[in-house]
């Protein structure tokens, strides 16, 4: 598999987490999505991606999938082990609500396009996100306190740790202190613990700026 | 079960196309989330789903629910026939695309606290809005283009078609033409065959505007 992506995209960076977790090889393939590149808006990029946003995954016979969730689902049911989701169907769905007020909730509102939108406007674009993501985690922490014990849904990672780790990573880039969130924090450290989540951290990335090539 | 929900919602009613078509009974409970109103901000509200959002699905044991995506994979596992996505696992991963181009690639930018932030800021959020609907329209059909026939995935209803029919009628709601886009306003058509999808309509629901009680 071929994964079109981009080092501090968050949901590359899911996808990457969930490559690693369940020992998938793949090629990596740098699409540079930096507000002075725009690589994911030239004419063969937009053909593997007609919303020209990463990640891309390119199955080994061609064929295309895009959208983070669609790609962890695919990868759940293609390769069910070392799984992402609870066995029971009521704490699945509890890992998907959780990974998707991230997914829907919060990464929309900080993605390139809204800030450029934001910024023509006339407004405080930084402002604009760290609301959204202030807020999102603020209902993020009550919406997993039910179900989180080492990790966001019980003792094991899922889906919704998948999109916590890139996500804390964001809010940190918009200068919000992580700390104010300390279950969401301490889930953090938990994963960041697993070979599987350091591997796919942004930083580790051969495109990284400042990567050690 | 009980849907808190909202007749004009595109989450809502995603969810209501999904309880009828699996013929899965439930009590309507509205919540008024016009910004006269904002019923989803009272403290009440607020435990049931502390992103303050519709819908929320309460379970006959009183277990809660939230995020359109997540209940639609609950549903679908819990009661899966009839199906809402293909038996394929590519097919299945396609139409979860399609979806979530709708729900985190559209949507976002469509509801009220978007408008007002946009609003706020002094900038024609109704052209912010159809800007991104536009984009993503656009790209929702070029998507949909390898495997759409009567439906958006094949010759069934999925996910991604329970995702284009809300998303089509706030594309109306903000004086976008929808048949600026032939491929989707044709499955839309198919799909308002169903009874499953007009039952689910929001001009069908007890709360909407005008309603016949």
């Amino acid at each position: 598999m071929k994964l079109y992506n981009y080092w501090r995209s968050s949901a590359s960076w899911r996808v990457r987490i969930a490559l690693a977790y369940k020992n998938i090889p793949y090629e990596y393939v740098a699409v540079n999505i930096a507000p002075t590149q725009k690589a994911q808006n030239t004419p063969e990029y937009q053909k593997l991606n007609p919303m020209q946003q990463v990640p891309t995954l390119v199955l080994d016979d061609g064929r295309q999938l895009a959208q983070s969730m669609a790609i962890l689902e695919y990868l759940e049911e293609t390769v069910p082990r070392p799984s992402l989701l609870p066995a029971d169907p009521y704490l699945r769905a509890r890992a998907r609500q959780l990974a998707e007020l991230v997914n829907a909730g919060i990464q929309p509102f900080q993605n390139t396009p809204t800030i450029a939108h934001i910024s023509a406007l006339g407004g405080d674009a930084k402002e604009f996100v760290r609301g959204f993501i202030a807020r999102g985690l603020d209902a993020l922490t009550a919406s997993a306190e039910p179900t989180a014990a080492t990790f966001l849904v019980g003792d094991a990672p899922s889906f919704a740790d998948v999109c916590l780790v890139p996500q804390l990573n964001a809010a940190r880039r918009f200068d919000l202190d992580v700390a104010s969130w300390p279950l969401l924090a301490r889930v953090e450290q938990a994963c960041m613990r697993l070979p599987s989540f350091q591997g796919a951290h942004a930083d580790r990335q051969p495109d990284a700026e400042g990567a050690k090539k």
